[in-house]
């Protein structure tokens, strides 16, 4: 599946690069999650979004499905868990399938939970965002999981299956995961332990755990875990006025690239980054 | 008249930035047209732009006018002519008044009509922009005018109850003046000509007319003539990620900071420069 551009997010920043690299008839996957943004879809009232008076986070989520229906644009709603560079562009890796595009634009938003200790170090290592992917290799083994929404549940459920016990951490109260060798725990994942490997995760309160890998199902990834050797500022990525980033072809847009968070700033920032980046393919081909 | 802020520029970029600024409870001169932005309000449909599916210019325009409403927001229909550092802001000429800012945001679009060669050199020198301000410099003397828009032919009026002599020069056709001392020319104006004051005008074709002094009307004032020492680069100020300009205090926003000339570019770069401004605003008091 080779395609010119692929977009990770579909907030506002996503769509309105959507919008434009459809209108000049490029080639789009467009990952993220078919509900658009929640952040949006809870806000109360927004009183600052020009053209759009007073209008509910709902309502405005609303408008942009209707819009992206009359687009004809489609939402793959599938977590991108890894991006790497390859001859021509990226390899993106989506749930369980791998997508190739020319071009990146990250709009991830903000990360909602902190990346944990040695999570960065030890990806690929041990450390896996990917069931379907990586779950294989610990078939009778010990595994420890994070699992920040319960829409991951059936990825715990089907590496139970693999593993032989697995021992998990949710971000959420009142998880209905019933299952013998899956064993619950109230604590924090304070650090994933090991250093050529994971070897185990700390609890915040200091408790250790052995394992022989982690899996961590979050509903946003940051930008730097999933694609190598971004810069970045803190938790935002670094890009310059055409919204490129550090890495040729990766561009990004939206909350990622810092405050002030707000969905004027992420549509403006989409629509730039998507005229750099037809841009940017005019000169490739 | 003291204010906070001074937007200048009533397009996307500026009522992007007067709603977050009217948000956070700062004082606010908005000067620009009434009718909002002309090229939005010509264009036949906006694909585009994010939450408002494939709407008319003039509907577009429609809903901000609604939502400055609603939203309590003033226009000042007044051109503004100069913009002057004082000691804690500026001092901005808007028809015959002056107002104070502590911060300048330049939303100005782009500019339509070309700056004519010896504008900016000699402006203030014989070259002016405002009939009110410099009209009685030139009573029964000889001035030309380079008139852009209908909307303009009151100050020429003006300009011709004073003056002995009014040449003058119109970017539109069909010019209903009818006075005897105004001579109306068909040509264009290539050149103001002077090196330390204005002396007269040249034309395209080559013909030279000695006049007193110059007075220019255009919807839009190029940026780089209102403040003086503004970075551009070609028609376009300088920014940062910001929308900071070269100069303490003048921010800018909108197609004036350069392409791709957007809706959604415009709205993004007004509520970044609005967020700036708050923080600048914070730590100035």
């Amino acid at each position: 599946m080779k395609y010119d551009v692929a977009i990770v997010g579909t907030g506002p920043a996503g769509l309105s690069a959507a919008l434009n690299l459809k209108l000049h008839n490029k080639k789009v996957a467009w990952f993220g999650a078919d509900g658009l943004s929640m952040k949006i879809q809870k806000a109360k009232k927004i009183a600052n979004y020009p053209g759009v008076p007073m209008v509910s986070g709902r309502d405005l989520n609303q408008c942009f499905r209707e819009q992206i229906k009359e687009a004809q644009i489609e939402i793959l709603d599938k977590m991108v868990t890894s991006i790497v560079a390859g001859r021509n562009g990226y390899m993106i890796q989506a749930g369980e399938d791998i997508y190739y595009a020319k071009v990146v634009l990250l709009a991830t938003g903000t990360v909602s939970s902190k990346v944990i200790s040695g999570e960065e170090e030890l990806l690929g290592k041990g450390v896996s965002y990917c069931a379907t992917c990586d779950g294989f290799l610990y078939k009778d083994k010990t595994i420890a999981v994070f699992c920040e929404n319960r829409k991951f549940e059936n990825e715990v459920t089907y590496l139970a299956e693999i593993a032989k016990t697995v021992y998990l951490f949710t971000d959420y109260k009142d998880c209905k995961l019933n299952l013998p060798n899956v064993i619950q725990f109230d604590g924090k994942i304070g650090e994933i332990v090991g250093r050529e490997k994971a070897v185990g995760v700390q609890l915040t309160d200091g408790f250790k755990i052995e394992t022989d890998g982690v899996f961590i199902f979050r509903t946003t990834l940051a930008a730097s875990t999933v694609v190598n050797g971004l810069k970045m500022e803190g938790p935002h990525i670094i890009v310059d006025r055409q919204m490129k980033t550090n890495k040729n072809g990766v561009y990004a847009a939206g909350d990622c690239t810092g405050m002030p968070y707000q969905i004027a700033k992420a549509v403006g920032e989409g629509n730039i980054a998507a005229h750099a980046i037809i841009k940017y393919l005019q000169i490739m081909s």
